[in-house]
Parts: C-alpha cells; sequence; structure tokens
C-alpha cells in the first residue's frame, strides 16, 4: 500500500497532528511522521517532497501554523496531493495559517482541512488512497456507519434525558 | 479511469466552473458536470453522492458561494474524497464561502482550495487519480515543467525589457 | 398547541443549548430534542425535516458550530421556519458559524440569531408561535415587562452606590 | 391574514428592498412598506413597533446597513418577530451590519437573513404566516418544488453542453 | 459645570465603566452613572435622552456590548455628544459592538473610542466640557504632563536594568 | 466663537472630506482647512496641534487612511478633543484606517466617526460646541426636525407608491 | 554599492512592482528584477537566495499576492535582510497575502511593507543600504524635504482655496 | 559597529520585547532599550528619532500595541530603517496592531515583523547590520545552522518515538 507523509512545522504541533497519526493507524494505512520547516530546513523538505513518489508516498500531509508555508513549499516540489492542516497559534485564531494554506496559486494546490483539523486530514488521506485500495473504501464505511450510530446513541441519551 | 463529478452550486458559477472542466479536459480525465444544490435539491444531492462510487466516480468537486454547504453536504453520504471550491460572491470576498467549506467537523473532511480555485480543484482531483494511474503522473509531472518554463520564459521579458 | 424542535450536531453543544430548553419551558412550549448531524447523520436529519410539519412542529430550532451546515440543511427538507444558532468552537469566535449559517442563498432561509444565542433562539420561536397562540402573547409581553423591571432595578442599585 | 410590515432604513435601500416586497406579493401576503429610521425617526419606528401587533401585523422585516440598529429598535418594541436584512453598503462589505443586526442581547432576538437577502427576508417572514395559514404552507411548497425544478432545468442544459 | 452621564447597556459592564467614573471623579466632573438597555428598556433610554440637555448634561458615555445599538439610540433622541464603548464580549473579540458603534449613519454621530476604552471616554468628555471650563483645561493640561513624566520614569527603570 | 480645524492627510483625501467642511458652512462654524501628514510633515503636525487651543480652536477634525495615525499623533500634542475619520483606501475596506485611529492607548482618545464619515464628525464637532455656543445648540435641534421631516417624506412617496 | 534584487511571483505583479524599480532608479540604486515563484520554479528562487550575498546583492524585495510563499522561500535560503510586498489579489483585499507574508516564525524574518506597497518597499531598501552608503543617506534626506515641501505645497493649494 | 534602538510603547510590553534585546546579545550588537510613546512622550520619541542616525544607531525597533503609531512616528523623523513589532493586546488578537504597523502610506515605511515578534525583530536589524559588518553576516549563518540542526534533531526524537 502506498504510504502517507505526516510533515510538522515544528514539534510543537505534535500534539494537534497526533491525532493524524492516530487516525492513520487505525486505518492500518502506514506512514512516517517528520519534523521539518519550509523555513528552518527548506533543502530537507525539498528533497523529502522531490522523492516522496518514487519513495513509496501516495500522499503529503503538512501541518503548520502562522505563516503556514510548509504546504505549499512541499507541494512545489512534488506532483502527489498535498494535504495542509493549518494550525492555531496564539494570535489571530489561526486565521493567517489557513490563509497561507489554503489561498495556493493556479497550478500548485494544497488540500485544506479545517484549522486544526488532524484527524480529518488523515480520513481524507485514506479517502485518496481507497480509489485503488478496496479495503480502505469497505473500512471508511464502516467507520461511517459506527459515526451514525455514535450521534444516534448520544440522540438516545439526550432525549431520555428530557423524558425524566 | 474513474471519472471526476462537478457539481456546482448555482450556474451563475459556471464561468468560474468552466475552468475546472477545461484543465480536466486537458489531461484526459473522464467528468460529468452538474447544478445541484444543497438546499434547492438536496435529495439528488444526496442520492448521486450515495452512488458516486458504484457508478464509476473518484472524486468529487463542490463549486458554491455564500454559506456554501455543498462540499459538505455531498461529503456526508460518499466516502470518496470531496474537495471544495468556495466561490466568491458579491458581498464578504468569498470568506463566508472559504469557511463554510473548509471548517469540517471531525470525520468529514472537505479539501479545499483557494477562493475560486477552479484550475487547482482540477488538478488536485488529478494528482488523486494518479495514484492508480501512471499516465496521470507522468502527465502531471509534464504539466510542472510546462509551468517551469513559462515562468522562466516571463522571467526572460522582464530581464530584458530592464536591459534595454 | 404547535412543538419546537431543538437539533443540535453534537452532544458537545448541550451546555449552549440547554438554555434553550429552558427558556422553552418557561414559556410552556413543547419541544423535542435531538442530537442530528448534517454530516454524519444526514439521512435522519432529511428525514425528521421532511416530516416534521405533519408531525406537529411549528418551528425548527438547530445549533451547529464551525461550518455550520445544519441549519441549512434542516431548512433545504421543510417549509417550516429554521431558526440557527451558531456555536462559537475553539477556533476563530464563531465567526466561522455565524457566516455558515446566515449566509443561505434565496430561496432557503435560516432565521440566525446571535453567536452562542441560545435563549434567543427560544424566544424568536415563542414569537413565531405566538401568532397563532395569543396566551404565548401574553407571556411574550410579561416576560417583556420583567427584563424591563430587572433592568431598572439594577439601575437603582448602580445608583445608589454612588450615592453612598 | 396577518399583514407583514417592511421598514427600511434609507429610500436608498429600495433596489434591495424591492425583492422583499415581490416575493411577499407572488405570495400573496399583505404588507406596508416604511422608511424608518431607527436615528432620524426613533419615536416613529418605536410607536409602529409598539402598536404592530395591535394593528394586524404578523411580523416585521427591518432593512439596514452600516451600524444596522433598526431590527433591534424595533424588536425593543413589540413581542412579533423581528427579520433583519442587513445591507451592503460601499466600505467593510457588509459585515458591520451583519454584526450590528445579528449579535442581538438575550432577550430580544431579531432573525438575521444573509447580507442583501431581502427575498429569504419575506420567504421566512412566509413560513412564520404559514403556521395559523395552510394555504401559505400548501404555496411554500409549490415554491419548494419549483425551485428544484428549476435547479434540474439547469442541470440538464449544462450536461447537454458536455455532450456536444 | 456641565454634568456626564454615563449609560452601561448591562450592570455585567460595571467592570470596565467603573474605570470611565473613576476618571471623571479624578477630573472633578460631576456625573449620574445608569443601567439603560436600548432593548430592554427603550423608553426609559429614549426619555432620559431627549430630555438631557435641559436637565444640565452635557454629555453622554454609552457603554455596550454585542450588537451594541445603546449609542446610537442615545444620539438619536438628543443633540448633545454621545461617546460610544464598545465592550468586548465573550465572541468575536469586540469586533461586533465596535462597528454597531461606530459605523453610524449621516446626521447621528457616535463619537467613539476603543474597545473598553472607558477611561479614553472620560477624557474625551472632560475635553468636550474643557471648551467652556477653563478649569478643566488646566488639569487636562497637568494631567497630560504627568503621564509623559510617568514614562519617562519607567524609561528610566528599563534602562537602568540594562545597565546593571 | 471657537474654530474648528479640519486635517486631511493627504489631498486625495479632500472629496471625502469636503462634506466635512460643507456642513460646517452651513452651521455657521468657522474653521480651517489644512493637508499636514503624521508621517511626512510631522513636526508642522506636532506645532499645529499643541497651539491649536491658544489659536482659537476648539475642536479638531483628522481625516487619514491606512495606517492612520493623524488622529493620535495630534491628539498628543494637545487637550482639545480630536475626531477622527477613517478615510477608505484602495486595500482592506477601511479597517486598516478604522483600526488605527480608534484603537488609541489609555489617556489620548480620539473620537472616532464612521469610515468615510465626514460629514457625520462635523456634526459631532458642532455638538462640541453647542455646549457653550447655545445658537448650535437651536441649530442643531432644527436640523434634527429636517432630517427627520425629510425621512417621513420619503416614506409618503414608497407609502403611494405601493397603493398606485 | 550592493545591489538590490526585486523579485515577483507572477508576471501580473508588474504594474504594482514597477513602482519598486522605479524608486531604486530615483536612488540610483543598482536592481535585478526577476519573475521567480516559491512554487512554479521553487529551484530557481533557492538556488538565487541562497547565492545572494555573495553574487552582491544586499538587500532581496519579494512580492506576491494570496498564499503569499515568495518571501518567507526566499528567507529560508539566504541571511540578507527580505523584503516582503503582499499584493492585492481580487479576493479578500490582499489581507490572505499580507498575513502569508508578516507572520514567520521564529529565526527567519521577512519585513513586510504594506499592501501593495512597492514604493515603500524600495524606500525600505534604500534605508538599509544607507547605513555603509552616506551618499544613500543624504539622498533619504532629500527625499525627505521634497516630500515635506510637496504637502506644504498642497495644503497652500487647499488652504487658498477656502479663501477664495 | 552601529547600534540598535529598542523602543517600546509601554513597559507593559517588556515581556514580549525583552525577546529582542535577548537576540541582540546573542550576536553581540549593542543596543538601547527605552520605552518612549508616541502619544504619551511625542516630543521625547520625535527628538530620539531625529537624532537617531548622527548619535550612533543603525536601526530602530519599534514595539506597540492597539493602534500601534509608534513605528510610523519614529520612522517620520529619521531616515534609517524602523522595525515593527505589532503587540498583541486583550482584545482584536493583535490585528489592530498589525495593521497600524504595516499599512504606512509611501514615503515612509515601517518594516514590520509578525504579531509579537520580537526575536525577528532582532534578526532583521542584525541581518541589516550585517550589510556593513562582515562577522554579523558569519554569525547569522551559524544560527541558521543551528536552527537547521535543532530541527533535525526534533525530527530524530519524533521519527524514535514512532518506531518504538
Amino acid at each position: 500500500m502506498l504510504k502517507a507523509a505526516i510533515i510538522m512545522g515544528s514539534d510543537s504541533d505534535l500534539p494537534i497532528v497526533q491525532k493524524c497519526a492516530d487516525t492513520l493507524d487505525k486505518f492500518g494505512v502506514p506512514y512516517e511522521m517528520h519534523v521539518m520547516s519550509a523555513h528552518r530546513t527548506p533543502q530537507l523538505a525539498a528533497e523529502f517532497s522531490s522523492k516522496a513518489r518514487e519513495n513509496g508516498f501516495g500522499v503529503i500531509i503538512a501541518a503548520a501554523g502562522k505563516a503556514a508555508h510548509l504546504g505549499g513549499v512541499l507541494a512545489a516540489y512534488t506532483t502527489l496531493p498535498v494535504i495542509g492542516i493549518p494550525i492555531k497559534a496564539s494570535e489571530l485564531d489561526g486565521l493567517d495559517a489557513l490563509l497561507a494554506t489554503v489561498q495556493m496559486p493556479s497550478g500548485v494546490p494544497v488540500a485544506t482541512v479545517a484549522i486544526n483539523g488532524a484527524a480529518n486530514a488523515a480520513i481524507l488521506a485514506v479517502q485518496m488512497l481507497s480509489l485503488s485500495e478496496p479495503t480502505l473504501a469497505a473500512k471508511l464505511e464502516e467507520e461511517k456507519i459506527k459515526m451514525r450510530e455514535q450521534v444516534i446513541e448520544k440522540d438516545r441519551k439526550i432525549a431520555k434525558g428530557i423524558e425524566q
């Protein structure tokens, strides 16, 4: 199976990004997780991204905050789909990271998820990989059903609470 | 090859969305294009999305403005990757459509591109399909090279302009 | 009397939404409260909304955060008035939920109240129901008078504080 | 049948607000339309609103731009539901009017629709009145079906365009 | 000497507004402080403002949060200068109150100070009153000098800290 | 009578600022109008402001766009009330000028009016001067009545339009 | 003298960026102007920046719109000061480019000027170079004086206009 | 070596600004640190800036919050490069300070760094001084390498964590 790469711009992003790794684990998708910075280790990021396809990766997930260039920089060096997670920093509520990730110029898209949306980045990666992995498509379907059942269960509890 | 679906919330979005279709044409990716509204034809949208995988689609592209729910509504009914194009309407500069598309809750991602970023939505779709279609990977690589050469050519013209 | 439906997108919204239920209780308006998600249980939401009028509901109140599609999705399936409460999540201060709730396209309105404005959603629902329930109109009038008296009482205390 | 009141803060809002009147006409809902300002004719606005219920009104629609206080001021004097239309002025893209209309304090809601959403304000008013007017409920259902058919018709044209 | 009126929309604004009263005390400007709401006690607010000039007031200071209509409503009923203090509530960081206070339509200005800028509202009031009260002009000058000396003193401490 | 000073940061602001001068003319308030820049002629601005009170001015009106420092800089050198008009430039819709004008630190207020609110700046100035000029108070009252009558006249036309 | 580099992300930025070149010409600062894209020609940008200091450059000016990564990417590869000009594109009024340029992480600053502030980018570059080029310091002083005189001249015209 | 000046608008900014001083210490750049306010001690700020170049300064760093005029006011009186640090205050997340610092009019730039970006302001100052101080250029290069190695070390730890 193609691997996913999880790249975070700083190890301080790990508490958020961990949910991305956990979700990939749940789906049994192999991955590598790295700290690489668009600004502090640009050569490493460029090299990693340039060779990602030939190294067996199918998708790159990039998490970064503030002027979040990481997704765009990785996307510049690969034709793999790149998913961007805007990380909320202490100022501006994550709007800076969102805009810096999503507003990419024509030719070099970054598939952006919600601010701090690490679990969704993983699910999106699984959806992409599912196009050539029927087992992943089946697992996604199962998760969708579980998710529905959890909501129904919560609904029952709240409805019950009213009756009492 | 898996097909792409281009769904727009209103036919007034066509001038923007056309670039998406043109780009898919350039890459030779088959697609269907529809007008479906999350709010005016919700059942049709739900039905289309529910059966999209079995009907041979690999990715759904949703373009909508204002309180842009289309991407989210389609994503609710499928496990295919859904790409969202926030369309700029006459008020709020497209920020409403961006936030309504990208800020999806955990479990149901929408891969969001830039406001009015229709060409990038197509490229992102091609990148996803390229995971199982080596010819698309090759075409993406060619396009990346062309894009680079166009920039270099423009650089030459501007540099020349200064020298004269 | 027609019933109100209170639908929240997630049970984590309950602390805010509870004020809505409490206010309906105060006015003696019957209601059902449910957890239903536009993205996780879209069929249930669609079904509930489609049959809401025939099931004796007069108004639907929808509370959701982030890319808050719940109000719009419910409004798509009914001709009852739908009231939207944008819920503030941890990022973007609730602006995303506000825009995703209020900026509805022509033909499918959502009557939006303030971010986290759960009590006001209930009062708005009572105002709608009061058009055919004279007793509710009278209770609304009483509450308005109480509210005025509370402000006058607070004014007295503050004015007294200065004099001392 | 209960009447609707359409109040605009300035006659310069008429081009937008006219769609509200036209939509009420389409549904056969009687209405009065006035220019009244929260700041220039506050007494008239207060008086109108105070007596609106006894004068046969069932809902008040208020359209205003910039620091849009009109909806809130009318709501302060009545227990009827008040619908607010934030009008986009030349600065700030209507965000000021939206926030000034929707962020009402607890106890005095304004049912806010999209910026410049005049048609939706009318539909919301009809939905409210439909609770006690079955003929309006039927007309709303018809309009919903028409709206759906218009989208389907547009979809056919676009799909056809691709085939040719 | 003309009096100042300090009106707050809710007694929860008192911790912020207290600085306004304290500053007026420091300058020896007589004032009354009230809780009055544009939405909950609109008649009282209207009446107070209508008679403010004949009752010996020279300026009205209005503090309110969220859809802050209080300043505008008071300004509608008087030709006295009205100063608006936008109060930061728990959502949107006070931007809603700022826009709802400052973006007044032509003919009815509200002199807006910074979000939570209660002390500055008082100083602005004193500056207005100083036009006909030379003693206030002198006190303002003294305060300006004190303020300057405080900054110089702080500068000395920080500069000293570096030297050690 | 005390004079007003109208200071604009650039002569490109004149089309907006002219309304301020016209309104002062209507009330018969004497004024001087100058181009002075906080950044290009800081000494002149400082000198003008320092001597404004002794030179017979009662209020200073400052109009500036972008990082609009003019109001704050003038306020730093005087104890007269300073009114700020944020001017909308071609980017950011005037939000930058609004925040740079209104968010003044404690001790140095700028009385801010709406973006491009030049007429209101003049009316606010007249209101301040009216505290010691009873004739201005009377004129303000007259204008308020005229304004009301104009709205009533517009209301009549629109109401008539419906009847026909 | 050290050279300046003007790098624009797209040749469509030239109408704005030209003012930067013109200003450098006025000060007699030698420069090279290039089109290079952080996303389309990342290797060229990296290489240019890596060798900029040894190639005789003293400062790099980067102009880019939307998710403006160019300044940050160039700054990643050099220890020269990098000046960023956020370019206003058709959506979001340039706020995206501003945040993507200025909100750089610790260790890799980009000296950001106003949206579309191309002339100021040049002046800032000249100020930096003036630290080791006394003739530039003198020219900056001259320009400052000219600028002041232009404002004074404009002031005269406007003052004269009033008198007539 | 030319000195740097660190000017903060208020001593409450010291916790943020201290990182600026610490970073200059690390590079061995001499500096003075002062509290000066654009609004409370405008003459001192003007005088300091006017004489900064002749007093041996090569760059001025200005830190201020809210309507942050300090950078612009200092830039008005000098031809030295001025670096602005927008300080986040308790409201509006620092957006006000950012816009008030960066959106300077043509002719008077302020080199703006990220909100609270005190360390980056120091690095930018060192980069400017490095143009005439080869030892600083070497130190910047060393720091860049250290920074890279720190990221690589963090990458190793995270990668190791996954393997276990």
